[in-house]
């Protein structure tokens, strides 16, 4: 592409940096935003360096945070015996935006992963252990991506907190609701199975 | 969605107000921007402020530009008496981009469309006119979208420039090259036909 305008042209360059944005919608992105107020702009473009320049990661579970600790861990409304480890800050957005976990978090960074040079000296995992050893906790749910590393690292650290007293659970996989049965792969299918539910257990969003 | 950070809160709905970037492709990307340095977070909403508060458009043609002048317009090696009539600045783009136009433009900034309440008055024809009438031009080329507002925006400008003495053409229109014939619609077809051109006369990009 060839521009006539070098304002135009860094403006486009920088938008197509980012992740799964090409040239031409660089180029109409940045089109928009010259039809926009001044004003405008500059609250697209300062919202984006505030936020860069003035985040923090809570020191506590490592989600993102406007101050030290995050909103999460500072709400003394919630459950602080209950620990719902994630591997991204993306997951606590996802399982908060369900509004059906009144715990707090604990964000690894991602899951052992030998192959892409993951192990566990790369994760939050020894801070994990830290809180359990300080927190009187109850129980810690992994919500972790159902495949071999999410269970590797479900097995990594249940075995660093043998020592402690704590309930260690992870969320049920199983048939997807609104799924079909004969589109789901056999893996799910038989994990489904073997680990069934007695119906007087199963709970709803309903109730 | 649900944030625990008004900070990333915020980024992610300016990002998400940018026409087809929903609120997980804004998440995304600001998640992106997070892991990269200030200082190029810093550049990129730099560079989309400045270009926004500086940016002109060309005083003669219309076209974006750096300064009151555009670089084409201000540039003494391009023939300065073909004016290539378009819609928008992405047009101006386009064509740069094929290296084989060295003529001045004329942005329009549309076409006529009475029913989206466009007519000659929202688009820049006076300059247009303004621009014949005072410069010493041999040739306007109309390169318009292919369709009736196209053809109505030509014939309403020619109709204009009658008692001017100026060559005026139009882009041609026909199978688009590597197209195939059976997959062209009739129209295309019928007048890539009606309006043939003596082999001679043909010019390719080879020579």
């Amino acid at each position: 592409m060839i521009f006539s305008s070098s304002l135009l042209e860094n403006a486009v360059n920088e938008f197509a940096r980012l992740p799964g944005i090409g040239k031409k919608t660089a180029l109409r992105l940045v089109l928009h935003l010259i039809k926009k107020d001044i004003a405008e702009v500059n609250n697209f473009s300062q919202a984006i360096s505030k936020m860069r320049e003035e985040i923090h990661f809570c020191s506590r579970c490592h989600n993102i945070s406007d101050k030290e600790i995050c909103n999460i861990c500072a709400n003394g409304s919630r459950k602080n015996d209950i620990i719902c480890v994630v591997e991204t800050i993306r997951d606590v957005i996802a399982i908060e935006s369900t509004q059906q976990f009144n715990g707090l978090y604990h964000v690894l960074g991602g899951i052992i992963s030998p192959l892409d040079g993951i192990g566990p000296a790369q994760l939050k995992i020894d801070s994990l252990v830290n809180r359990i050893a300080t927190e009187k906790n109850e129980e810690i749910i992994f919500a972790l991506s159902p495949n071999i590393q999410g269970d590797t690292t479900i097995y990594y650290i249940s075995k660093k907190l043998k020592d402690y007293n704590i309930k260690i659970t992870t969320i049920a996989r199983g048939i997807a609701f609104g799924g079909e049965l004969e589109y789901a792969d056999e893996m799910t299918l038989a994990r489904s199975i073997s680990n069934r539910i007695p119906v007087e257990n199963y709970e709803t969003n309903n109730k």
